[in-house]
């Protein structure tokens, strides 16, 4: 998917909201739980339940692989049923030597469709290149990202400047607007404006809010641009909304909430 | 498996070297490109063709995910043909949120009974530490890697130190040498007493010698330490020694020289 359909889709729907499917199979309504394709069954429920309030969804492949080899077929069953005007992504946090990093590309975009994947920076330009050299597939590095550890190395000094935003400027010039990304955590506000002086173009892909409560509002207010640019990630404040069997409706109801409150942010 | 039986077989073997199953079909030899389980066939033979001369094998998770579900398939069924007294790396680069990793911890070390996985550093302390919960599992997180990309992030300044000592100082506080190892690249031998300074007692698993050439030679004298402490990884050098059916008995002769080569390192 390119940019100008993405954005297509964010203004047709009123909603930047990505829903990220971190199906955890304990967490399973009692009626699912334990039952074969118990996964695959609630992830397909969630999809029709909230695909007309997202414009993306998030497959974190922890949880899929985590189920060995059935998990990896759950997945690909999960992605063919999303459907195709939403922006698949594998949050894979993916990277490795160039020629290791060829063949992530092509497990991703090519043995699977996704239209994006998670990557992480540390190793450099050869590991993250081989994924923007795919057409209309996208590269989403990440920044900087909402847990505690960011503390450790992400918000520490790295000369002039903080690690994150030399990772932002450095693996800006590798890509462009159209093919690249960046992880950025929703729980620090108040870097979102530093972000966008570094990086006012590129869409964000924002975890980390629902869970934790609404800063929505402060996401929108400092980092959306003219092209919305933004992708806010919600996943158990959706997927675990109701633990029991109306929890697709629950998700339903959820995943509105969300697309209600973006289309007041997106008239702006 | 624990550091008292890693070094024992280190010690009985006299060889520190880790066979890299990276393992591209489109590399195959000609009778088994293109057959049924032709990877998996061709992982067995090089398993038995150099298992007396290596004390490791290391599974590149990105050639067999290149190949969908199926390729996870071929990964466990290779895992599978690995012998116990084998360390088994998962040379898998992931690490996420706590909550993620501790799905690829289980992933990785449960569902799939891997010795270790190779975790990338980025997102700091919860994204790491998940993984050395495992009683008699490891963790080897990126240190310094072997890439141009090295270059970009891992050594540059990060206050008064380059970020890969960075890494390496404050990741070390959080697991110990029977827990935790490094991924120290080969091509700059030069760094490698520096590491030393950092991290005298872990284990350094050293990829990319073999294709590049031999600075075994370099490694050893400037990396080892008293439990050996490294284990030096060759892939293509020996999965491709040989293109045509004759392709395990060279494996093997290659896989001897290392070994043959390690042996008298380890006298001194």
């Amino acid at each position: 998917m390119n940019r100008q359909a993405l954005v297509g889709e964010i203004r047709r729907k009123q909603s930047f909201l990505c829903v990220g499917l971190d199906t955890d199979p304990g967490k399973l309504p009692a009626h699912l739980k334990g039952k074969k394709d118990g996964v695959l069954e609630f992830n397909r429920c969630i999809i029709d339940a909230t695909k007309a309030y997202c414009v993306a969804y998030k497959i974190n492949t922890a949880f899929y692989e985590a189920m060995g080899s059935k998990g990896w077929e759950i997945m690909e069953a999960t992605l063919d049923h999303i459907p195709d005007e939403h922006f698949a992504i594998a949050d894979a946090k993916r990277g490795d030597i160039g020629n290791t990093s060829h063949q992530y590309a092509r497990a991703f975009f090519k043995t699977l469709s996704f239209d994006a994947i998670t990557v992480a920076p540390y190793m450099g330009a050869d590991s993250v290149m081989p994924f923007l050299e795919y057409e209309n597939k996208w590269t989403i590095v990440l920044g900087l990202t909402s847990n505690p550890g960011a503390h450790d190395f992400e918000l520490q000094r790295a000369g002039e400047e903080l690690l994150y935003e030399k990772v932002l400027r450095t693996v800006s010039g590798w890509g462009n607007p159209g093919n690249l990304m960046f992880v950025i955590g929703a729980t620090r506000g108040e870097e979102f404006e530093n972000v966008r002086k570094l990086i006012p173009e590129h869409f964000l892909l924002v975890p980390g809010v629902g869970a934790q409560g609404g800063s929505l509002q402060e996401i929108a207010s400092r980092a959306m641009n003219s092209d919305a640019g933004l992708l806010v990630n919600a996943s158990r404040a959706i997927l675990f909304a109701d633990s029991g069997e109306n929890f697709a409706k629950a998700a339903e109801t959820v995943a509105q909430q969300y697309q209600s409150e973006m289309a007041a942010f997106l008239l702006h």
